[in-house]
């Protein structure tokens, strides 16, 4: 049963004014668990990306100041993602991102994460980058496939017990 | 002696569609000595900020997915800063950038260097930040006293053999 405010699909939204990509996305977890689930490797490799990648961390330091670097793979094919840690705090995650086919692209992406009681928790991600179609190939590039599969993954996750 | 096209005061612009501020500034010098004056943390304490301010170094790792901060100080006041190097490249450095006293505000920092011949260099700096509101009140901080004072003294730097 769910109640009428209840995001259980993610909304993707570009921001008029800025080149912006904000996403929302409700969990049945704590915002301790969301926490865990970007911050701890084992657990982030079960559940990012679209369902048939596999992915691999190269490096993980989810600290201020840390880097990363992980690298999805289908079919021999491999794509790699990297960037650093500028914050990491339990309700606050800033960090960089790189998508290595894009490798002079720059993402910084800022996550926090509202409880909404009920032991509901609102994710909410935010993606600037520097300029309007930059952010626009981003929204047409198939992005929600992987964010929506993503997120399936790690809601199976979170009833599993597994976070 | 300059050309005409030469940039000896740094132009400071505000994009039009983006909340960009940009930097432009040229320095008798190679791009390699503008790349370690932004990278040596022992060059860079003596030139970055406005004059009366002495900079320490916390930490400093100017590598890709290294991380740094910073301390100015004056009169018995201090203002740190600090941020993560998302790519650490000879011809391109990009980092995160936080003042402080503003603690959440994060800035997407882009520097590269263009070689203009005849020994002089043309640097290029663009910090992105996620609204026209930050990126304003940054453009109403007396930012362009630190910048100028700042890159004054890294022209004596260079003409000293320092770099």
């Amino acid at each position: 049963m769910n109640t009428i405010d209840t995001i259980e699909t993610a909304v993707i939204e570009a921001d008029k004014t800025v080149p912006i990509i904000r996403i929302t996305r409700d969990f049945t977890a704590t915002a301790e668990q969301l926490f865990r689930a970007h911050t701890d490797p084992t657990l982030f490799v079960q559940w990012v990306g679209p369902n048939g990648l596999a992915t691999r961390i190269e490096y993980w330091d989810a600290r201020t100041g840390g880097s990363w670097r992980y690298v999805a793979a289908r079919d021999g094919n491999e794509f790699g993602f990297h960037g650093c840690f500028h914050e990491v705090r339990t309700d606050r995650i800033v960090q960089t991102f790189t998508f290595e086919g894009d490798p002079d692209g720059v993402a910084l992406e800022t996550l926090w994460f509202e409880d909404l009681g009920d032991g509901r928790t609102r994710l909410h991600a935010q993606s600037l980058v520097d300029s309007f179609e930059s952010r626009d190939a981003w929204l047409r590039s198939g992005m929600e496939t992987g964010i929506d599969e993503g997120y399936t993954k790690l809601d199976a996750l979170l009833r599993a017990g597994s976070v």
